[in-house]
């Protein structure tokens, strides 16, 4: 087993920092960029913080990610809006579209960005959490490589396509992030890692019958998408709305380009504060989540958390204690 | 076995006429009605077409549903508009939304409508044919009564919130329209009535496991979210999104009402005639079904089909064969 040690999340963020600027990112810009994989990493989604740093600068070194592009608009509609992303990074890409949906939200009511030609975006709750602590509902997916078969298929030809949706509460967020596979392929590994099986089927077996083996499905690779046709047709539907939209790359395109770049994004924002009850808002979903909390635990294990609770938690125990890395990952980072 | 007779389209739409005029529909409403639960039938989805129209009449009997009501502009944003459905039908009213998201689409690039205090709008793709067949892609949901228990609960605090997404495709149309919960309680009842046992689990039993007994979850009413905890939290931010968009009602404040009427939808429609790539969409859309359509089927029960392909096969047939029904079901209408 790998040491786990911590680290306070201003040094992990200085370092990130160093290393991002030695890759070639301006100052300003590998700041925001060290402060989203800090962020991510904080708030417990390690996967798409400090665990993906080293692997997020490879791919600048190999190319895939120009750290100095910046998105550039192709064509407006008004409220809807149409960027080129110039394959810079993911996360710088879809703060600037969080912003810029925010603002024609401001001035429209609604406003959507879709963005082709970028790249991976980390976390997808990081830009939920931005907005709705802004006072704003988002709206947001991306597109993948092709990473997921459709219900009844064999070989992948769908992308897992994480989307997703965030309101204000109190002075935090409601934020739900969810890819349309039911596990991630991360998740996999942790589970065959740790020897154990998954707590509901996730996939296939070589013989075609559903399983809980984490290391049987990543052998066939055939990971079931969430409610079965459901997450098949929403993934489906996601990456025609995103390549569309955006006029940029569908999942095929991009699995064709070889390694996962180039990808098509879109975030809808609403401006809540511009509507006829906005008095009432905080209220109405205070109102939602209090008889959400009062629902019957089904055992003493469960307990009903809304999505982006357990953010919280993460986020003060990780800000008291160190964000906690494995020893491994953390030398690896330190030696870039 | 109830007999199961054919009625040609054009049949069934005057009788569905003749009935809602004598529930008090002025003239085009009940054409405009009749039509929605025609073409539903004919598409295929009888459980929200002809299949429920004895009830819809009932519920227009019972006061829920007032016929006379019209739409009201409660706000605007710009792009984002606030309206009050007055209690009135739902299928018209949400026509009159999707309309209406399509005409601020034309203006804004993208258009929102929410709308309070509208009922049942039958058949989620519905309005997602008409808005992709007119040239807009559209996202659309409607909150319902508390129909389902969040992920690891025991009790009914969430709604199943039909959702619907739909692009333009050649002369036609792909649409999702996808309810939270993993199966719907119609589909539940047809599994017990062939006393068959659901393909996958749907739910739980009695002794809290998951089980594919659809008697035994219709006996618990602890129908699964899809997804799981996806489902779970798709359907909170569904609620949460209509309410406080719309100023309408909840889950929550709808259950209690007693019986469900009074929801809250969202309809978001994109006007990608506007964009730049507007002429490319086409081949898009087509690429990425092309590629989709050439998955490998894991058996050679399994065809892979895109959202909205089964309507066309169902439309040709029942407009070639007439529209299938029971023969009670059909006797209970023309008595109406």
């Amino acid at each position: 087993m790998p040491e786990v040690i911590r680290i306070p999340v201003v040094q992990m963020e200085q370092e990130f920092r160093r290393i991002l600027m030695k890759f070639g990112f301006e100052t300003k810009k590998a700041e925001q960029c060290a402060h989203i994989f800090a962020v991510n990493s904080l708030e417990g989604i390690y996967s798409h913080g400090v665990n993906r740093f080293a692997r997020f600068t490879q791919s600048v070194k190999e190319g895939h990610i120009n750290p100095k592009a910046e998105p550039e608009k192709k064509h407006s509609s008004g409220a809807l809006e149409q960027w080129d992303g110039g394959f810079g990074p993911g996360p710088l890409n879809a703060t600037f579209c969080t912003e810029r949906a925010i603002e024609l939200s401001a001035e429209y009511g609604i406003g959507c960005v879709a963005i082709g030609r970028t790249n991976h975006w980390m976390r997808a709750g990081y830009y939920g959490w931005k907005a709705a602590k802004a006072g704003f509902a988002l709206i947001a997916w991306t597109n993948t490589n092709a990473n997921m078969p459709a219900w009844g298929a064999l070989d992948c030809h769908l992308g897992n396509n994480p989307m997703v949706l965030a309101v204000p509460y109190k002075s935090e967020a409601i934020v739900l992030d969810v890819a349309m596979s039911q596990f991630a392929y991360g998740t996999l590994n942790v589970y065959r890692l740790g020897g154990r099986e998954l707590p509901i089927a996730g996939g296939y077996d070589a013989q075609g019958n559903l399983t809980t083996d984490p290391s049987a499905i990543l052998e066939t690779q055939r990971v079931l998408p969430m409610g079965y046709w459901k997450g098949s047709g929403l993934s489906l539907l996601l990456d025609i709305l995103s390549t569309i939209l955006s006029g940029g790359l569908s999942v095929k395109q991009i699995t064709d380009r070889g390694s996962e770049h180039g990808l098509s994004q879109v975030f809808i924002a609403a401006d809540i504060s511009s509507l006829g009850n906005q008095h009432l808002i905080p209220k109405a979903i205070s109102d939602i989540i209090l008889d959400y909390h009062s629902s019957k635990p089904a055992s003493e294990r469960d307990t009903i958390l809304y999505p982006g609770e357990r953010v919280l938690r993460s986020r003060k125990q990780n800000t008291e204690a160190g964000i906690p890395v494995d020893q491994t990952v953390w030398r690896e980072i330190i030696s870039l």
